[in-house]
């Protein structure tokens, strides 16, 4: 398995009045004994001499792969070829997460995170975008911020390894299309504006130096399909080696936007569309990150609410996948009816507030009405983003073998509840399967895995990307999806059955 | 023909909903459709948005060849691929010859020169080597002092043109392999030092960004064969496509060193030596150099001097040619005898001074007896080095079609005068070539066209490189050629006859 840096020692003739090549024929020479082509850095002539002298030609060689050949990005003295380091980053709009992976091993040496520096021109995507729109000094703030997000995780990686980012060959980044521009310091109107043509989609290698980030050698940007299918789900399709089997999967990712492929190794059909914040607590009253105080998980029995709070201190506020928690109890309780409205008469905890009806699901925190309306459109969105693309694809839902969520929802989301509430499909949990940071998990293959860049090509040609706005009946399909589970509740007969057992009737 | 460097006009279809191709791919695919692959900048990148815009998508892109891929470097609006420059450089220890070149019609725009800046720190190659040796801080002064006499160029020609060297997509570089080192920065003491085994000789392509040079694309320095035969003589081999002939060639650069390289498309014997700075006119007490002021050409007809002086004022000194003219003079009109020893009887110019005689050459100047010895010893050991690689090559001179001389040498000497004094040997002046400033027009070849840098590759592997120091009988050989023309006159048949017709007389 060959990754995209390497490391390489030499022991090399010293040189004779017989054999006086030069240093860097010297080098080149003993790495083609090794089956390789190379080609020397001016950073590294720099160093030829007295390196190689006082290292008595006992010399290591980081070579980094540029997408067409290796070049030497450094030299150092003696055997280092098992301290060869590089580093992955899953580039959020929200977070960034960067893991150093040893590259020698194939394991992750440690793994950080931080906020995005950009933040602070908006919390949403759209807003920073304006923020910088037609302005190029306020782009390359953007740009900046994207970097200094990169520095701060690397800074944290080398105070806990006590390895520097220079140690670091080469870097692979994944993020969506917008994070990409910005971190390449192009303006991202253009993907969130018809008809939807963005800059560059296909950054592959650049030095690190061009991007400002400390890597001797290159920083490969995973490539996007689409606006709204960024390298981030590209990056999921590696991880989760969805286009190699033979068996058709299901790859979502869902947060603010959700994003969706479906195929195998023969097609992959996808699909991206806005699901809306409610899913990452953002429109919700009580709604907050998943941070200490937060609610994340909710039973509710015999007319009580069990909770689980992070940190395990006093509930604050609740976050996505206590949400989708608590709708799952509400209604397999009967608390909520199939149109996901309030049966207050269930409980003195459902309570006429300004507005409408709420529940008080902690003391003092409520739920209300309009958030599990918005709730539910978002998991309507989601559903029916499922729906259209299997309609489109012929494919029915038995024949599909793992059904991957990715991301934050995937890890932290009872796969239970999620069926229960008809946001994802009725189908055996164990083919439900969390992919977790699949984006970043794609970063760090493809660093370990140089034959991976052709694979991207060959999953960008299979690509085939489905317009929902485009599609006829989506906001009928839509409306239909906004039940609880499901309009037509067929499609969910485990739900059904719970719904007996709780309920202890045949409901419909 | 193609280049390193390209400029390709474009027209490409607007963005629409249903072609909403990014930029970098539609520019990409305009490429692809005229067969060109090619991969974008960051820079470029940055360049996009709004500049495709404006230009209504007609545009024009700079490419430069790396060695391995296109890189695009440049965007413009409209049809600029006329405008298509790239400058080509002789990097002389003493002097920096560029040349603009308009890479569209290939001809040269615009020649200048200035002194090389390294000068500063030492007239003389060895005496700037000792001033960085081993000492970091100094050989970037001489890496910077290498890259302002390219500025100094480039301004000058931005000043006689209008043409700003980032308007230049690519450079050549041709230059000895010291000039060379220090270009990129590296420590030369090696080239002079045993074992010889010099630092970098196959830098190839770089970034004119790491090399501090302005243009947007590719610097390519031509490779040296050994520490004494540099780029500027493989570019000379390119410039005379002695590589490529049927006819054996000889192809001498004569300076302070001698590089000789004899072959065809067969073979390339090829030996360097030191010829001493007397053909220079560094050490002749009233040498200099070819200057307003300098007697460049020398006639003595019936006890006469008859001279030219360069700018057509008083003469204040005499110059390479000037020299050669005059002694092939004195020998031809009897004033020196084989031995090279003045004949005070046969003129009253001839001098008794201070140290030996001495001849007045023009009015108060005066060339004397040590000045002659060290000439001597100069072109003796210049007729060596062309025989010794005769002789290893076992051909004799009748097979040589072509005897090449390149540098000033070539261009300003009297080919009639160095056949007198045996420096050059006795054949047809027809087939004696002025190569001009053949690293140069090597540098400009190479510019223009791509496939020169696979015939380089072909020129060092079939080079054979001759130690002159390891000929057992140099020294002997060297001691006869020290009589003028040679101790073996036969070898001089028409110098002979000459002397028989001037002097009236048969003389040996």
């Amino acid at each position: 398995m060959e990754g995209i840096s390497k490391k390489i020692y030499l022991e090399l003739p010293f040189p004779t009045e017989e054999d006086c090549r030069s240093s860097e024929m010297r080098i080149l020479d003993g790495l083609k004994e090794k089956e390789l082509d190379a080609r020397m850095s001016v950073r590294v002539m720099r160093m030829l001499y007295p390196l190689c002298e006082e290292a008595q030609w006992r010399i290591t060689v980081s070579l980094a792969w540029n997408g067409d050949f290796w070049e030497i990005t450094d030299l150092e003295k003696g055997d280092t070829s098992e301290r060869h380091y590089g580093i992955a980053v899953d580039l959020g709009s929200t977070t960034l997460v960067a893991r150093m992976i040893n590259c020698h091993t194939g394991e992750c040496i440690r793994e950080v995170s931080c906020y995005n520096h950009q933040i602070a021109f908006g919390t949403d995507i759209l807003t920073r975008i304006f923020y910088c729109k037609d302005d190029k000094e306020k782009l390359e703030e953007m740009r900046k911020a994207s970097v200094e997000s990169f520095l701060e995780c690397m800074e944290m990686l080398e105070k806990e390894t006590g390895i520097p980012p220079q140690a670091c060959i080469s870097m692979v980044v994944s993020g969506n299309t917008t994070m990409v521009h910005f971190l390449l310091g192009m303006d991202a109107f253009c993907v969130f504006y018809t008809p939807y043509a963005v800059r560059a989609d296909r950054p592959g290698f650049h030095r690190g130096a061009d991007l400002d980030l400390p890597v001797n050698g290159y920083v490969y940007c995973y490539p996007s399909k689409s606006n709204y299918l960024g390298g981030d789900i590209i990056s999921g399709m590696v991880a989760t080696k969805l286009y190699q089997k033979e068996q058709i999967s299901v790859f979502f990712d869902i947060g603010t936007n959700g994003e969706l492929v479906i195929g195998n190794r023969e097609f992959l059909l996808c699909g991206a569309g806005a699901a809306g914040p409610a899913l990452e607590g953002g429109v919700v009253k009580t709604g907050m990150r998943a941070a200490n105080g937060a609610v994340d998980a909710v039973k509710l029995k015999d007319g009580q609410f069990f909770i689980h709070v992070i940190g395990e201190g006093k509930p604050v506020g609740i976050c996505g996948s206590g949400i989708i928690d608590l709708i799952a109890e509400l209604f397999l309780n009967g608390w909520l009816n199939i149109r996901a409205e309030f049966v207050p008469e269930k409980s003195s905890r459902i309570q006429k507030m300004e507005g409408g009806y709420a529940v008080e699901y902690a003391p003092g925190l409520y739920f209300c009405q309009e958030d599990i309306r918005e709730f539910v459109r978002t998991k309507a969105a989601a559903y029916t983003m499922v729906e259209i693309m299997m309609r489109e694809s012929g494919i029915s839902m038995d024949e599909i073998e793992n059904f991957y969520v990715a991301g934050a929802f995937g890890k932290h989301v009872s796969k239970e509840s999620a069926i229960a509430i008809g946001m994802y499909p009725d189908m055996d949990e164990d083919r439900i399967i969390n992919a977790g940071n699949a984006s970043l998990e794609g970063a760090v293959l493809l660093l370990l895995q140089r034959d991976i860049v052709k694979d991207i090509e060959e999953i960008l040609e299979k690509m085939v990307y489905i317009q929902f706005g485009a599609v006829d009946d989506f906001l009928h399909m839509m409306q239909a999806a906004q039940a609880l589970p499901h309009t037509d509740f067929g499609r969910f007969p485990t739900v059904m059955e719970k719904l007996e057992q709780i309920q202890g009737k045949q409901l419909y």
